[in-house]
């Protein structure tokens, strides 16, 4: 019987996150105030998120305690599986070995949930009583929903039009859990119905809907605000992906050769690569690391590596990252979760270091893949996980062409049991390829505030 | 850290399944052919399942091995976990333990893929091309769509008319892995056409999907047919759940005092029970064992032991049986799946030995029940599976009364991610229950053929 699972039991849950802070060859850039434009500090942040957060944006200890209670419901599908996809190798008649870790098998059904637990955690013990967030497909939706009903949290989710009008059972999984959901731009903020005015029929976007949950938590006092993405912290939460994946490739006793994730605001792609990144640094491993981006969206391979605002408001800190401009508009991609202006501040700071590449897809070749992918290895990723396996399909044919073997490992972040639709669209030829949108594009960064 | 994990590693699958029959303390009742009424033999069926199935339907070995090509597509998600439901535990503030073997991680989304590779694998290997099924739900429907696309068979699936209208995504699961889908009654049968002539807005059910698909493979013979449950040869690929359960209560240090399953045809409720009936009949175990049904559909605890067509065009053989009349259409109830006028001859026949109880759940328990798992566990249930956790929380309520420790087992099934739009009407209070159709129920007991 050939090996395809590599499992580790419970009580090989990590103990700590992995903060590659400290280990970074070049510090991050500051964060700047919105009003003052000078680098934020703890104060600043405090009406939106619990100190023990704001702690770990900046924290400079490589190792950081997860707490026993988030543990404890880790333990709910952590560790979370990782697969050798020999199916998919045949298929693809590759001397490539293609390994995935599947975060999908959280209840929630992504990567979320590991972030979405530790915020609720952290906010009921520091006496919140109300979240507000984003969502765009609503994968981040449901798990912060679900992580609020596990400690008693009220939780509020503005979900991109876009995304509620495509996906409305990502919201009855959200309000399943006691969770309250609009579309946004919505009339309850003050962002949502400037945006409205202006644009009546506006898609929405995870920037406008970052400010109407922002808004909303600024002005209620027991009311805080969880990111799902692209912060430190968040990023933080996600490293048990790719502590886990250390230990059970050293189980399949193979080492990557390259390391994929699909990049919107960059979480499960940081959770999948900044352990591995860290070994990297320290000469420990010599990984090409690839982040893959929709073509539609495409901040790390065409935006410009500037401060931006994280929404569209500018109700935010301003980050360095790499941005399209935070005024900027995707086209209704199915791949909700990845319809960000921005980037993580800390991928955008490895691309710009060469610790990884950057690639784009188009929406077709992603839904290719995604089909091809679920024929073989019966699961349906989600659309954003279909760019990572656009790119390992590239990787494998070309060392097919090469006839080299070399090891692939990635991220499949989610399942797409609430993306089928897309799937139904795609397969009766109603889904389209977009082109580069150049000129909004253009108009959003000439917006931008000239900072350093 | 509390253990709710019992997990077991890849090697653990089982080697055999468990087959009850030869240690039935009597036998099951012939099957009998639909024309002659005599005893059925293997010839009688060879135009709907290759040799193989046919000879298992039948055979007096208590462990037959499980092919090496179906173990290593098992191996994509078994063994499946088996969790102690500790937050629902506290939820109900019941002493009892409540553990649950989930089988929603199958990349179909249930237990059904458990018998859908080893019957594309049987189907495969006799030279069938295409496989005609129906399915409720599209549980049955999504698995044997990829164990056929697994195996390089076609597939045709005739879905219940009101599942079809009301689980789109689960067709478009099936179409993505490359099944035909009709929606049934359809116009492309004789059984289709004479239901659809005289009720052209019958909302279907299993037994007239059933009699669709049977049709279909009677008269092609590049075509076999598939059947998702009611069969022993089906619910004996399901007995790697409960084999696997053994094990992992051995882990958890326990054993169960009460083992609880939902039943529609019986599929899912034998893959658990059956390896702990072997051990009841052998004095090695006194679980008390509950099979709980649908009240608007309730053949065990409403029907008659009867013998009765397993279709509703009276195309199949008769089989012995707990049935509401073959010509019976249920309420459309979410849990498609449940729909069936009969009952697995094999459960019926333990039913009648004693070994084991039957109880009915209203629609609204049974939701209610669902969003209390979901809102304690994160994992939103099937409907179908609501049902059994209904009896579960029955059950802990009851211990909690008494101040008696008991532990429960009980098989979810598989997951509600297709189910949404049900969960979405429970919550906006459009589901509703349905009184016991005494007068149906009556009229088509009334029609059936009398015999033994």
């Amino acid at each position: 019987m050939e090996h395809i699972q590599f499992n580790l039991a419970q009580d090989r849950i990590p103990h700590t996150w992995y903060n590659i802070l400290p280990d970074l060859p070049r510090p991050l850039s500051p964060t700047l105030h919105p009003a003052t434009l000078n680098p934020i500090g703890p104060g600043d942040l405090a009406a939106l998120f619990p100190h023990n957060l704001i702690q770990q944006e900046v924290s400079m200890d490589r190792e950081i305690e997860i707490p026993g209670e988030v543990r404890q419901i880790y333990a709910q599908w952590r560790p979370s599986p990782l697969f050798r996809a020999r199916r998919l190798e045949r298929a693809l008649d590759t001397p490539a070995r293609i390994f995935y870790k599947y975060e999908g098998v959280s209840p929630a059904g992504s990567h979320k949930l590991n972030t979405a637990v530790a915020q609720a955690y952290y906010n009921k013990r520091e006496g919140t009583k109300r979240l507000a967030t984003e969502t765009g497909a609503g994968q981040w939706g449901s798990a912060l929903a679900m992580a609020c009903r596990f400690f008693g949290l009220k939780c509020k989710v503005y979900m991109v039009r876009v995304s509620y009008d495509q996906k409305p059972y990502r919201r009855g999984m959200m309000e399943t859990f006691g969770a309250t959901v609009s579309a946004s731009p919505s009339d309850e903020t003050d962002a949502g119905r400037a945006i409205l005015e202006r644009t009546p029929q506006s898609p929405g976007s995870l920037g406008i809907a970052i400010s109407e949950a922002v808004e909303v938590a600024a002005k209620d006092p027991e009311t805080k605000y969880a990111l799902g993405s692209v912060l430190n912290h968040v990023l933080l939460h996600q490293t048990v992906v790719g502590l886990e994946a250390i230990e059970q490739m050293a189980l399949a006793d193979d080492e990557p050769d390259v390391i994929i994730g699909c990049t919107g605001g960059g979480s499960n792609f940081a959770g999948l690569v900044l352990p591995y990144l860290g070994r990297k640094i320290k000469g420990r491993s010599r990984a090409k690391v690839v982040a893959v981006e929709p073509a539609a969206c495409p901040s790390l391979t065409k935006g410009k590596f500037t401060y931006d605002f994280g929404d569209t408001a500018r109700l935010t800190p301003l980050a360095k990252m790499h941005t399209l401009g935070s005024t900027f508009v995707p086209p209704g991609i199915h791949a909700g979760g990845l319809r960000y202006h921005g980037m993580a501040p800390l991928i955008s700071h490895v691309l710009n270091l060469g610790l990884i590449e950057a690639r784009s897809v188009q929406q077709l070749e992603a839904f290719a893949a995604g089909v091809q992918f679920a024929r073989a290895e019966g699961i349906v990723p989600a659309p954003e996980a279909n760019h990572a396996i656009a790119e390992v399909i590239r990787e494998a044919l070309l060392a097919r062409e090469e006839g080299k073997q070399r090891t692939i490992l990635f991220n499949l972040s989610g399942h797409g049991h609430f993306d089928m639709q897309a799937y139904i669209d795609y397969e009766s030829g109603k889904l389209q390829n977009y082109d580069y949108p150049a000129a909004e594009i253009a108009m959003a960064l000439a917006g931008l505030p000239a900072i350093g």
